[in-house]
Formats: C-alpha cells, structure tokens, sequence
C-alpha cells in the first residue's frame, strides 16, 4: 500500500503537470504549434455531448496510463470549454475492478485483448471504457476517443476496435548534430543535442505526444547521412535523455549509423562487416546503447549510396553488412537496411539498381533486418509508379519510406496533401500477391519528418496535414485520404461542414496540381540542381548521368520520355507481368505514367485525340489553374480561421501561384527550344526568354 | 475632415490589432518569447497607483504614435491585471489641444522639445503627459513611462526627461540569407528572407517592437561576411517589406555589402573604388534602395578583413572605398566602415595593425562615413583593454562595437552579464579628451545581434539581458551596471526584493567570473580553433600565427604573457601617454591586464605576495567557486519564478559549473605541461591528463 500511495502522488503530480500546461496552451494565440490537438470547444448538441460525459477518469499507475488519463482529462475539458476545470484522474489498483459506474475508465492490463497498441473504446456504465492488453494502447484509445469526440461524434455511438496495420510507424529525421536539418524546411532541428543531456527543450515531450496521437512508435533521431558521433560515449546520455522522455509515449528511439564507424571513431585499420575486432565493436556499442536505453530501437543504415560508406567498400554484400549490424543488436532491435542505392560504375538505368542489387539477397538477410524501400523507383519524385522491390523479396521483411518533408513538392511553401501520394503506392497491387501495402505489413512504414524548430513545426500549417496522415496511414493503410483530410482539417481549423467541404476538396486536388505543373505525365527529376527548388529541366553538365534532369526526360527535337520498355532499359521487367503489361502500351496505359516507362513523339496522339506537345502544355497549364482555384477557395476560409494562421496559409499560396507560373513558363519555354513546335492555340507563352530561367541562381535555398 | 476620418478608422484598427497580440500574448506560458516586456501585475501600492490613473489615452494619428498609445493602453491594462479592459486610444487631432483633464496624453509634434527621439513625461492634470518634438520621441516617452511604472514607481513622482547619448544604436545581424547566423546560438536566423516579400514573420514585428522599448533605432539586417544577394534586384521587395514594418518603431534598415559586389553580380571588370563604372554601379542600387526605401540606413562593410574583399585589392585607401560607397549613399544615410582588421602579410601585433592602418587616415573620410571600432584591440575577448583608435582620430565619427552574442563568452548556455564588460570599455578615459563614451557620442553604438527563432529570442533567458543592456547603455551609457541589472531583472522575473538582491548581484559577478575561469590575469583568445568553444591553450600549429592561442598567451617554461612595452610590440604607445603610464609598470597596474601587456615569470610577485602561478590557479578555482555559488543563487528562487525559465536556467548553470571546470582543469594541465610547477598546496589537480582535454572534439558545435 505504500509504494501504491507514492504511485498515486506520481500520478497526481503528472496529471496537475500536465493540465497547467494545458492550461496555458488554451489562450495561446493560434500559432499552429498545438498542431491537431487543439481540442477546440465543441458547440451545439456536440457539446451537449461531452458536457454529459463523466469528468472522472480511472486509471492506474503506469505512466503511460497516466498520460492516458491526464490527456483525456485535459481534452475532455478543452471540448467542453471549461479548461479550468479538468476533470479528476483517480488512480486505482488493478484490484479495484470493477470500476464505479459513470466514469472514463482506463483498463489497460486486460489479456483478453490483442498486442501491440491495439485498443477498444466503447460505452459502458453511463461512461465510456478504453480497454487495452498493454498501457500504449490505452494511450492510442485515449487519442482516438478524444478524435472521435473532436469530430462531434456522439459519446453513445462510439464502438471502435483498432490494432496497428504493421508493427513499425516511425519517423525518420534527416537532422544533423550541429541542428541543421538535411531537406528541412521548418528551421532548426527539434533536437538541441548541444544541450542535452542537461536540458531537454519541452518540444520534444510535446512532439512525442503528437507522434503517438496518430500511433507512431519510433524515431530515427538523426541523418541518414550519419555523424559517428551518435555512436560516442559523448552522446549516450544525449541519447538516453530523449528516451526516457519519449518511453511513456510509446515512442522507441533508433539511430542511424555510419558504416565506417569501427574504423572512424573506433581506432580498428577496418569496417569489414566480416572482420571479428570489428563485429566486437559493434556489439560494444549496442550492449553500451541498450544499457542506457533498455528499448532503443535498433540502427537505421544508408550503405553505399550517395557516397555513404558501405559494406562494398570491402567486397562485401548489403546483407554481409546488415547482419553484422543485426548480430549486434541481436533480440534487442532491428536493423532497418536502406535500398535506396544507384552507383556511379552502374550503368543500367538508375531505376533499376535497387532491384538489382536488392532482389539476388533476398533470404540472406537476418530475421531482425529490415529493408527500407522508397516508394518509388527514383527518389521521392512528384509521381512516380511503386518500387518494383515490394513483392519481389518474399523472404526479406521490407518496410515503406515516403519523404513527409517536400524536397521535390515546392518544400515549405506549397500547399501539396500527400495521403493520395502515398496511398498511391500502398494500394498498388504488386502482382506478387498483395498490394504494397500487404507487403510491408509485417516491417512498417517510416516517413522522413518534416518536422523542425519553427513555431508551425512543419514549415507551413498545410505541411502539418502530411505528418497526421502519415501516421494515420501507418496505423491504417486503408483510410482514404479525404477521410484524413476531413479528421486532421476539423481538429487542426474548424468542424464547420461547409469549411471541411471546401478545404478536404483542395486538399485532395492539390497533388495532382504540383504534379502538372511540374512534372506532368510521368516526367520525373525536372528539379534544379543541389537544392531541387525550382524548375532545371536543361541542366546536363554535371559529372555523372544520372545527377542530370535530362537523363531523366530524355528530350530532344523529336520527343521526349525514358524508354523502359524492352526496346529501351526494359525496367518494366521489374515489376510483375500483370503489372508490367498495364504500362507496356502508351495507347492503351494510365497517361500519368507515360513518360516514366516511354519515349514518344511530340506529335504522339492521346487517347483525347491531343497531341502530346498540346496535352503537356495543357496540363502546365492545369496546374497553374488549380493553384488558383486553391487559393480562391482559401480566401473564402476567413470567416472559419483565425486571423495568423488564415493570412500564413494565404501568404504561401501566393508563393505557390507565383513559383507555379515558373514553372510552367520555365518548362515550356525549354522544350519549345527543343521540339520548336509553336504553342497551341489560346495559350500563353512563357513570361521571359529561356536564358531568363536558365539564369537564375538561389545559394540562399534552405535545406 | 476625410482624411482625419480615414486616419482614425486606420488608427482603431492598429489599436485594435495591438490589444488583440496583446490580450493573446498576456496568457501565454512563460517560454521567454515576451523578453522584458511583459507588463506583470502590480501589487499593493503600486497597484493602486496604476488602477488610478486615467484608462484614456490621447493620442494623434500617427502611425508611430498610434504604437505608442496602443502599447500605453495595453502596458497600463496588464500592470493593473485587466488586460481584458485595455483601455480606449483617443485620436486628436492637432488642433484639439489642449487635452481634456485626467487622461494619458501623448503630445508629439512639439516643436519647442528636442529633436532626435528626446522625450519628457510628466504628472499633468490628473493624468501624465509624455511630449516630444517627434513621434518617436512619444515611442520612446511611452515605453519608458511603462518601465518606470513596472518597477512600481508611483505615476505622481514620475518626471522623465530624457534625450539619447549618440544618434546610432544599433544591432548588427550577422545572419546569412539561408538562415544560419555566424556566431549565434539561438537557433536559425529571425530574418526568413526565403518567404519574403509574400510573407512577413510576426517576429519581426515583435522584434522591432523590443528594440524600439530600449531606444534602439536601427539594424544592418545581414552578415558582415556579406553575400551580395542582398544587392540584388531579387532581395528590394524583401527589404522593403522588412523596412516598411519597422517604419512605425522607429528602426532603420541597413544592409552589410560585400566590395566585390560590381564585379560579382554587377558584370563589371573591377570593383576599384576610383572606377567610374564601380562608382555609378554603387550609385545606381543605391538609388533603388532609396526608392524602395526612403528611410534606408545605409551600408555596412567589412572589407580588407579575414578574406573578404576590398580597396586594398585595387591598391586603394580604407578611405578611398569607403567614400566611393558614402557618394554613392549621399546626405540620405552613412557608410560604416568597420576597423576590425588585421593582414597576413603584416607581422606586427595583431592588436596594433587597426590603429597603423586607420589613424593615418584621420581626416580623409566623407562627413557620412563611420568606423566602427570594437571595444578592444583584438575580438571580442573577455577582457581586454579598450581599442586604442578611440580617441585617436579626432576628425572621424567613431562608432563603438560590441557583441552581444557571446561567442567568447560561454554561447548560448553561460550566464554572463555583459554590461559591466561594455561599461569597463565606455568609461574608459582615452587620455585624448573623453572617455570612450565621449568619443563615439557623435556617432553611435553597434551590438552584434544575439537574436535568433529559439522562442527565447537569444538562446537563454539571461541572454535577454544583455539585449537590453546594449539597447540601455546606447541610449545612456552612463546608467550603472546595477541600475540596468534591475530593470532588466524586475520587468523579465520577479520585482521582489529579495529576488532582485540576489540575481542583480549574480548578474553582476557574472562577467568576473568567466574572466576567471577562461582567461584570468589579461590572457586571451585561449578558445579552440573556430567554433570558439572550450578551451585551446596548446593550440599553435595553425597557418597565420594570430590564429593560435599560443600567440596570444606566449607561455613556455619561463613566463607567460604578450610583452606589449617597448621592449616587445610596443603596443602600448598607441595608447595615450596617461593610459600607457597606467599599465607600462607590471607591479603598480591593474593585474586584470597583465598578461595582456607584459610577459612576465611564473614566480613574479603579485601584489598580494603571491607568484603569478599560485595567484593564476587560484583565479581558475575563483572562477568556478564563482559559478557554483550563482547556482546556489538561483536555486533560492524558485519561488519567484514560473517553473519552466526556472528549469532552464538551472539547467544553463548545470552547464557552465560542468563547463567551468573544463576550462580551469585543461587550462591548468597545459600550463603544468609547459612550466612543470607543482600545484599550490590543498590544489585540486585536473580531473583528466592534457592529452584528453586536447584529444575533445566538437565538430558539432553551433555558431
């Protein structure tokens, strides 16, 4: 009964803790840091709702349950409007059960109930009652509660049963040690390892929260492009600080690794993954890792790519490489092993090169190894059809990678919802037994973050929609993007249907509009040089082919288009022949693949009976279009948003409307000087002369 | 009759838009984000003072005024705990006067005041009345009214005349265009030039907001080691934008220039200085600045320094490049030239060659030309003597430049309070007719920003102070350390009493004490090589000898110390011949400059009778005894300050004492390494042998 007493003081203390924050954070000014969780007042017969739901919560004393309760508390009373009044969290012993009636009840130690996160919420004895086999589980059904609540749902109706799609929901952090985050357009890292382990800066328990409330689970804390330092003695208590603080969330903390690590920082002449002095390093670390942090994760590697070290640095095979790593880490952890690789010696058509490395290994790998895959053949592209590697490793566990950040979709500024992005690849059929998303389903899903130390997090209030429904997606991959769309534009603005018609309807068009007016009908890597902002179709001077948007367009007087039929590279031998014969014909195949798989002549006909040269210019011009449409229907908002974050959204969409005229006129002005084909009837020409566009130069781009 | 109609309507609605930040702001948790400007309630008596003024403020429909009568209403409605009633801004216009009886009255157009943002308030007519010749002045009037009664003065006693020192106060921001920020250390830079001119940061508003309360009047928006960007058509819409936001707080915008600019991104052969062509380019973008902005500053330039370029590069004088620039600017602003220089190709002293390049040149500067002299001789260390230039060119403007940002100084985490630093420098008597003080009143004061977009502006709490202090001591640098201390204190903390005796004399002690456990007895620039952080004593293997800690300290077996008598450099003589008498003799002058003038044996008697050696480690212990106790310090006030700035201070004092002893510990081995004496008797030895503390490496350090 004693340490039950000090449990419930512990508990108490959480609770207050947290409501004072609350508290604060209701009367801050609408700066986007509260992201979804504003948990606004409701109105109307919804508020009757929540105002006739009990203000006691039972829990226990896990601190996970704990958070559960305080959160539910806290939101329950944010949605009723009385911030001031929180409702109590009653901590009881797993005895006390049953539990009186019409409360909020946390039942989180029920072995009737399945593992790994998953959740019931129903209600129950004039209350509701979130039930769970583990304490991360009942925090998810808080959350989903409190959604379905901020939705306006009726207490009464609500009956949900949820368990995670796929084990993995991770973020993955492209953040340097010294803040700078590689293709980061939301400022500074959210990690200030300068200062840990003395002190860790509030966002991060802040951001561990949010990544639960949408059911993510772990975090790469650094760059794929690896300092060692994260491997040092230095920064084991760095790295240990940020886990304890992460742990009640339900969030693991991983680390991406450099290779050459043994050899770099610890003094070995090698980093041969064969080599046992160096196998004893690794082990060394992990064993020095896993007794500051008991849950860390496990290593993230990017592995002769790019320039990255690597385990063919010593003729040695990606999965030489990966189970030197895994045997390390052993039971503890994974191994999550990067397919994303194209070589300079290489010749083949950069697409394929993953595959062809990736395909002959496949059963070599460790149980805890993990291949990471893109989803798509190239990197992070505006459109590009699913990597032909999902469904081509049975024996080999594969996870997702999508790029949450925007490196190639307008970055910070543009207003791009990537739920159908995504989905686009997860609900492709592989033709090899499932879609992409069945694929992955025993590995998981990890996003590149978009996250970073502005006020917004994200760089724009938009960009915020990204990293909720990557989570959502991770959790569920058979949610429909307007469904997300809807749940995060409710929480994130305003319920108003008529506010969630408009703002859900822009949203889902806003993909394919960066698509046509960048990368229209299966274009791809049209992207300046370094920094990928802003139209560089012409660029083909750099050392090797595949850095050039040219290789990737293959234009010239006569047409434009990468062959990779079998008269060309034949990558669509890749993929399955079910899959491959859809692309096979550019008469009869989805267009928005077209230039991705052939090359044609301008002259080619549609199936609308257009020329390809009137449909690409048609299709700019779309693009241009929908941004404008975009922002008109933004400026019809006002009324629904508050005045910061109405005139920031605004503000960007200016932005996008003008870059999206770049490039369209851009591109156009630069196959005009190929294909010297005039433009069709009625449309305008570009603004300035090619040399115009080819002249402008940004050292000042971010990322 | 319209237009004052129009003027009013415009008037209410900045009001309105001010109350509203406000009303917003007065809620938010204590993150930092308000600085010193959060008008805290009263209590007791000075409550009652401020609940019994007027809640009516006249005012006229000035833009700058408007701020002036909105920030009145607002400041006064906070200190009396009703922010809800912010009180009614009465626009007049100027021929309403006189004011009704018993209101706020801001009279602004005075002509029989003094011009330059001089102000006076005074108790009238049942209310006050704050008065100046120009709306600035009101601005300032205004702002000084509210910290008068922040500290809880009562309104009846209040009678403010006040005019500033020097017409220049300024912030020097050396942040690049992608958002970096050379030397800073509170997070990205404030200036998202990337978004602009679609879209203005809050920040900057809030920003000028805070110089404008300490009488600071202007910023060059860009680093010293300029990027010609900012000279680019591309960047005029972004600066205007920036500028017109300023306008009304009275801040002018400036811009650094790099020299080479004509030749860069001007297209011409050359940018000599004496080249016709050079000079119209100058003359042409300064003439789109000025019609962009009409109230532009002007240019700052490092040019000849540490690579950059210059006049030197076309065989031409300082002078010779800094009036081709200053004709170019003409009566509408000034050229600063800054004086920190110093050549590979010059053997001399490092701290001499700024005075033989410059004071040959006294006299052949344009009457818009400055140059901007940093308070001592070499960078910014923690001590040094004052620059010998001051007083040394009688017939140029001077401008005193200091860094706020502590790049010497413990970075973002050391609590190191700097006005003291800056006042030893000000008061310093040049021997040629005035204090340096004196000397720069015609000119100004330019601090090195430590602004950035951490949300506590400047990478600590107590960083903050030294903000105000820079903005306090350019608008009168005669306010004592203490005075300014308190102020600072009180409106940022707590105005308890007990606090403030506490944390006024921390803040105080603050700068000894890093001298003591950095660079003790006149050492300095004994930091690592680049970032500048930890200790480098044994550092002397770099390139130039004046890049090498070795240079500055000159220690071996015998002695240590830079012999800087006519035996050695003979920097002395630059110095008045009162000044150097005060400092030629080792065993009558001021030991905090010893080692910075003579070298001298590591058994020379101080005057306290101890060797140098005993007396130099126990300044070391000093140092960090030093620190420990400002932890205990601030451990006793808990109770006076909102949790979360409390954690973080505590946690920054963890820091520095773990810092602290790094520095004395390594200091101590690497001396010991060199002079092989034992330690003085009950001596803590070093808790690690040399080779570890050389062996440390930060390539992660920020700045």
């Amino acid at each position: 009964m004693i340490m039950g007493r000090v449990l419930v003081n512990r508990l108490v203390a959480l609770a207050a803790a947290v409501a004072a924050c609350g508290a604060a954070s209701v009367a801050q000014a609408e700066d986007g840091y509260k992201l979804w969780l504003r948990y606004a007042p409701l109105q109307g017969e919804a508020l009757a709702h929540v105002r006739g739901l009990p203000r006691v919560v039972y829990a226990d004393p896990d601190p996970t349950v704990a958070l559960a309760g305080a959160e539910l508390a806290r939101g329950l009373a944010d949605l009723r409007g009385e911030s001031s009044r929180p409702g109590v969290v009653v901590t009881a012993s797993r005895l006390a059960r049953p539990l009186p009636p019409n409360s909020l009840s946390l039942d989180c130690h029920d072995p009737s109930q399945p593992t790994g996160g998953a959740f019931a919420v129903s209600p129950a004895n004039g209350g509701l009652r979130v039930v769970a086999a583990e304490p991360v589980g009942c925090l998810y059904g808080a959350f989903a509660l409190l959604r379905e609540l901020s939705l306006g749902r009726d207490p009464a109706t609500i009956n949900l049963a949820e368990r995670p799609a796929m084990p993995l929901r991770m973020l993955d952090h492209w953040d340097n040690p010294d803040g700078k985050v590689e293709r980061g357009y939301a400022g500074r890292s959210i990690f200030d390892w300068w200062k840990l382990p003395e002190h860790l800066d509030e966002r991060l328990v802040d951001y561990a929260r949010a990544d639960a409330s949408i059911g993510l689970n772990g975090a790469v804390v650094n760059n794929v492009n690896a300092s060692p330092l994260f491997l040092t003695d230095r920064y084991l208590p760095k790295l240990k600080r940020v886990a304890d603080a992460w742990r009640p969330y339900g969030i693991r903390l991983y680390i991406s690794v450099r290779f050459s690590a043994p050899h770099e920082i610890g003094g070995l002449a090698t980093a041969d993954p064969l080599d046992p002095a160096v196998q004893a390093w690794w082990k060394a670390r992990a064993d020095a890792l896993y007794a500051a942090i008991p849950d860390f994760g496990g290593f993230l590697v990017k592995a002769n790519s790019e320039g990255e070290p690597g385990p063919q640095d010593y003729h040695r095979s990606h999965a030489d490489g990966a189970n030197a790593l895994a045997r390390a880490v052993g039971p503890r952890g994974v191994v999550i092993w990067r397919a994303f690789v194209y070589s300079a010696e290489d010749k083949t058509d950069r697409a394929m090169q993953a595959y062809n490395e990736f395909v002959p290994l496949d059963g070599k790998f460790d149980a805890n190894v993990i291949v990471q895959v893109k989803n798509g053949p190239i990197d992070f592209q505006p459109r590009e059809p699913f990597h032909p590697l999902f469904g081509a490793m049975p024996h080999t566990r594969l996870m997702f990678e999508g790029q949450i950040t925007k490196e190639y979709l307008g970055q910070a500024t543009h207003l791009v919802y990537l739920a159908p992005y995504w989905k686009e690849a997860l609900d492709a059929d592989t033709g090899r037994g499932g879609t992409v998303a069945q694929v992955i389903a025993p590995a998981g899903m990890a996003g590149v973050a978009n996250t970073g130390s502005d006020r917004d997090w994200s760089g724009s209030h938009f960009n915020q929609a990204n990293w909720y429904a990557f989570g959502r997606l991770a959790w569920n991959p058979n949610l429909s993007s307007e469904q997300i769309a809807r749940e995060w534009a409710a929480q994130t603005f305003s319920r108003d249907p008529a506010f969630l018609a408009k703002v859900v309807t822009l949203m889902i068009g806003s993909r394919q509009a960066v698509v046509n007016y960048m990368t229209p009908l299966g274009l791809a890597h049209q992207m300046a040089t370094g920094h990928h902002y802003g139209p560089g179709p012409w660029v083909c001077d750099l050392k090797r082919p595949e850095w050039n948007p040219c290789y990737y367009a293959k234009a010239d007087k006569a047409g434009i288009g990468f062959d990779r039929t079998a008269g060309g590279s034949n990558a669509l031998a890749q993929y399955a022949p079910s899959v491959a014969a859809r692309w096979s014909d550019p008469r009869l195949m989805d267009e928005d693949y077209l230039l991705w798989f052939h090359h044609v002549p301008w002259d080619f006909r549609l199936r609308s009976g257009s020329t390809l040269w009137a449909d690409l210019v048609g299709r700019y011009d779309r693009g241009v279009a929908q941004v404008d449409q975009m922002a008109r229907m933004w400026a019809g908002q006002a009324a629904y948003v508050d005045a910061e974050r109405f005139a920031d959204v605004s503000d960007d969409l200016r932005i996008q409307a003008r870059e999206a005229r770049w490039w369209r006129d851009a591109s156009i002005a630069y196959w005009q000087s190929l294909n010297g084909l005039p433009l069709p009837a009625g449309t305008r020409p570009p603004e300035h002369p090619l040399e115009y566009y080819k002249s402008l130069q940004f050292p000042d781009a971010p990322g």
